[in-house]
């Protein structure tokens, strides 16, 4: 069993009110280079933000990495499109950062990804991947792809209050601006990836689809944003069996639409409830209020944790925390007090 | 604990009779990329290339792999100058692959990636690294760098037979290529590596110094390539603790020079037997022979396998033979008969 994580950024994450708003969008694209390197060494180590939002929300990277420090498994970070340097190790297949979906393309090498992604998840020897990504914005790319193919499900958000009609007004610009009515793109997904996707899903979809070809089973880790892979996996002709594996924060808040829309496109789902509710600490309160959500494959990772390991998640979630200056108030802790300028605000935001 | 690896290439290596020769030297640049899959998925995945020589020896990856699947720890896998591009996931520090020692420069940026690797090294927030290399030719550029520092030091071969006298032919024509003498770069290890090193060298180095500036403890792992780099620091005026961890078939095949040469560099030196020769395994028998001995962080990982463990890890070993090809008797396995072609041979070899 192997973690893949593919990471990427889209321009779409920089639109008003889409993404976490924050004091500093521009730290955004920070974001991604910044989970991976906690995801890898426990904490960022060259990125120049600690993805933290004003609330004291860290970044899902932040759970994930709890996870493995209980749990260990192995992690592959792929770079699908970072815009910043990053000190994590990532597997180089060639991404390039998404535009604007308000551009006539986004994604303009959306075929090519798919077929470098796809060829090297045919090559791996796992007997099973979980995959999960971090790209800010990719939630709107996501109602993007889904609203191209003419499958009408909504997305999440990492903002407690989802921004779901901002969102489809972008969209319905993005469709326009790339002369494309919903629905234009069934049957075929990589057009809708190009048109009004980001870089993260033609990776995520290959590495599935070349992984599936070749017998090894796929765990999708994450949201309404895997809900769009897979109905773009299933738009493709690829049938095999999918599973969608989320945290209790995306079903919570997408009440029956997930459930549904996993039916639809024929993915089993899991859904794993960290039980945050039981502790009295910051982050974990910000997530139980809705904030983040999932990202940075929290959900699958959960999803790994055996009976009665969670509360050692939870512990260990603490020690990530102080790790990121957070302390249980919220409060940044003394030993990175000056940190706090740089924190993107809402940076895992999607 | 984190285990670094640095892998990178140098055109020394394609010079005649330096590192094992075989039928296809050109396949050599192919080794570390194929090292660094091995040792993050288990098996060569994108590599043309499983290196394995003639004679059933594996490369020290399919070791360092074995004791990873026993002991598992972590991996940081650093681009140090690799020309063929790799499916594993790798830390980008910039490097670039190494001209060959008698071009009158060697490693034309070797103060940018020492101070690159620094920076890497001091970020890093492990308390413990274990830094290993792969660089096939590594041996002779660890020559040339003893040479020019004035250190009178020998060094290992990853073939039975030495061929120091021919290295040591080699390193004079690149010092003369550099306008040196023996002892000329005293004191400026940047300098001797720039001349005649590799670009590993700088990058092990650099880690190494920033490290242990921020107070990490530093294991070297490896054998006479990592008492280069150990010169290297000590003739930067690093005078923290130091140690080395290399393999007993190093040590025997150096006998006292070893340890003399960890007295003059003030390194605590390692050396683990992994008892290969209570087995009947073509693989561990030409280890037992003198091929290979060392690389790709071997002996360091051997050092890390808990007491009575060492037999987990050979039979650990002779699962990685088989996904290389390797049966026990040597000839390669019925599922992998066609990739024999494409074996390097001796690529492994510095």
């Amino acid at each position: 069993m192997r973690v893949l994580l593919p990471a990427g950024t889209t321009e779409t994450a920089l639109i008003d009110g889409i993404s976490a708003a924050g004091a500093a969008p521009e730290l955004m694209e920070h974001t991604p280079s910044a989970d991976v390197e906690i995801l890898e060494y426990g904490e960022p180590v060259a990125s120049p933000v600690t993805p933290v939002s004003p609330n004291g929300c860290p970044t899902p990277a932040a759970v994930t990495r709890a996870v493995r420090e209980v749990v260990d498994f192995d992690v592959s970070v792929i770079d699908a499109g970072l815009t910043q340097s990053t000190a994590a190790p990532t597997v180089d297949l060639g991404g390039e950062p998404g535009a604007d979906i308000r551009e006539a393309v986004a994604v303009p090498d959306a075929n090519a990804a798919f077929d470098r992604a796809y060829d090297y998840g045919a090559s791996l020897p796992d007997e099973r991947l979980v995959i999960g990504e971090t790209v800010p914005g990719g939630t709107t790319t996501a109602l993007g792809v889904l609203t191209a193919l003419g499958e009408p499900t909504g997305v999440s958000s990492s903002l407690p209050e989802n921004p779901i009609e901002r969102k489809r007004r972008v969209v319905d610009e993005a469709l326009a601006a790339s002369d494309l009515e919903p629905g234009d793109c069934e049957g075929e997904p990589l057009a809708a990836i190009e048109a009004v996707g980001d870089p993260v899903q033609p990776t995520v979809a290959g590495i599935a689809a070349g992984a599936l070809e070749s017998g090894t089973a796929v765990t999708l880790a994450g949201g309404t944003q895997m809900v769009a892979v897979a109905a773009a996996l299933r738009h493709a002709g690829v049938d095999a069996p999918l599973s969608i594996a989320t945290t209790s924060f995306v079903a919570d808040e997408q009440g029956d639409r997930l459930a549904d829309a996993c039916d639809r496109f024929d993915c089993e789902l899991t859904v794993t409830d960290p039980g945050f509710d039981g502790r009295d600490h910051v982050a974990m309160a910000r997530y139980c209020a809705g904030e983040a959500k999932e990202g940075v494959g929290m959900g699958g990772a959960l999803s790994l944790v055996p009976d009665g390991e969670m509360g050692a998640v939870r512990d260990r979630l603490e020690t990530v925390c102080r790790r990121l200056g957070i302390d249980a108030e919220g409060e940044p802790s003394a030993e990175s007090g000056e940190g706090t300028g740089d924190r993107t605000e809402g940076g895992h935001g999607s």
